[in-house]
């Protein structure tokens, strides 16, 4: 974050924070690969969530090491035996709707049907908690608006939350924790990934690659975002806000507690 | 725009509109160039002004015609004379903090220190215009919470909107159909550029390419955003809604009439 001035609607210079993002440039084996633009809070977990999320690497295990370098701007990726046919698997450029990470390498599509996802559950109470617990955060997000946040949660309880300039790195981010805790663990099926950004094919694709069967927004759907939601059983909730919500896919994961929000209001005077 | 059936938390399923991109790939004299997800509400513009912003064609002339066949998902566009080389000139890969448009092809910077923006102004009052006729239009973005909105303004009169899955592709139509309409005359210097989307580098730079000198955004900024609105002298106006904005950069566009808001309020009591 960075404190800049501001000319307000008063013609008062007043002090405004906004993300200081950053370029990174990634080498994977000193093969340039690409350059994120991220605020940097967790850069070898966004190092490592990405090359998982474009399916570069397979396992943890196969890299070695990810060392940044913020003075000049690179995140060094060594892995064990290298990345076969990087070059073509990096070839075809696709330019999704996505903040962030634009590109998505290879055809992320051809795996998705293989996919079976855990059969994990949210009550309504335990979605409220969790719209409850994004809006007390005292984010960038809310400080600046410039930047998304992401947040993964087991059930209710928030295990970490991550605000990049894009909702892919806050995502990437993400998996690449995951990743390292599954290496120890992890904390089970019962996951929850909760993103102030659209639920477009691509952020459904990254949370049920994580084996993240609920995903939670407060902003809206996209068509192939639905499509892909339904195809893979992801329970897919929208427009969260306080306690109002639109459940466009897999409503069977969401159990309802209607008795929450009481019966709703009458159109017409009764 | 489609139809869809979400569970609401009363339990009841109701009927909401979400956007349905599609994905276009785009071939130049049939090499496969990138694939973009748009509604497709203008998608010639769209790829015009994207082969625009990536500076991939320096003048309209250099583009014999673009088609676009929706049945396959393509835009073949033809060039006069071929793109000399567009290979290297693809090849640099930047993931951007941007909705839609990640990639940024080649080096955007390098030609910017080179641009002068004609020296337009904007009053106080036109900017409100502005954001109350955005305020007021019914949109795809309000319906459906899931696109972003672009539009060009000559002054405060609405030239022309746009709406996108990304709000790189709703820029990169704006620029289309200024770059057609340049070659009419245009209307002239006194442009202003409005998205809904946050003021990053990317964008800040192609309203610039576009010859526009002023941006207005609900959002923020972000620091790269910044830094490059300032060495253009942009005028950057961000987190505006209502009366209310902030003008992180050049400020002497920006012509203030503090009365139209009154005083401002004591933070203590009188």
């Amino acid at each position: 974050m960075r404190e800049v001035s501001a000319v307000n609607e008063f013609g008062q210079t007043v002090t405004v924070f906004i993300p200081a993002e950053r370029a990174l440039t990634v080498y994977v084996d000193k093969r340039e690969l690409v350059t994120l633009m991220t605020l940097g809070a967790h850069p070898e977990l966004l190092v490592l969530g990405f090359l998982r999320n474009q399916r570069l690497v397979a396992s943890v295990d196969e890299v070695e090491g990810i060392s940044v370098d913020w003075e000049v701007g690179a995140a060094a990726v060594k892995t064990r035996l290298g990345i076969p046919d990087i070059e073509a698997r990096t070839a075809k450029r696709v330019v999704t709707t996505g903040c962030g990470q634009g590109s998505v390498f290879g055809d992320l599509m051809a795996e998705v049907d293989n996919w079976v996802l855990p059969p994990a559950t949210l009550t309504q109470a335990q979605l409220y908690r969790i719209v409850n617990t994004i809006r007390l955060r005292d984010s960038t997000y809310k400080l600046s608006g410039s930047v998304h946040g992401c947040g993964l949660f087991c059930g209710d309880e928030l295990q970490l939350f991550i605000e990049d300039v894009g909702r892919h790195n806050a995502l990437d981010t993400l998996a690449g924790w995951m990743w390292m805790q599954d290496q120890r663990g992890g904390c089970g099926s019962d996951k929850v990934c909760y993103t102030t950004g659209r639920l477009t094919s691509e952020m459904v694709i990254k949370s049920a690659q994580m084996g993240v069967p609920i995903v939670v927004s407060r902003s809206g759907i996209t068509q192939m975002g639905l499509d892909i939601a339904k195809k893979l059983d992801v329970c897919a909730i929208g427009r969260a806000t306080n306690r109002r919500f639109k459940c466009f896919s897999g409503a069977h994961r969401l159990l309802l507690q209607p008795e929450l929000v009481g019966t709703r209001p009458a159109l017409a005077p009764a």
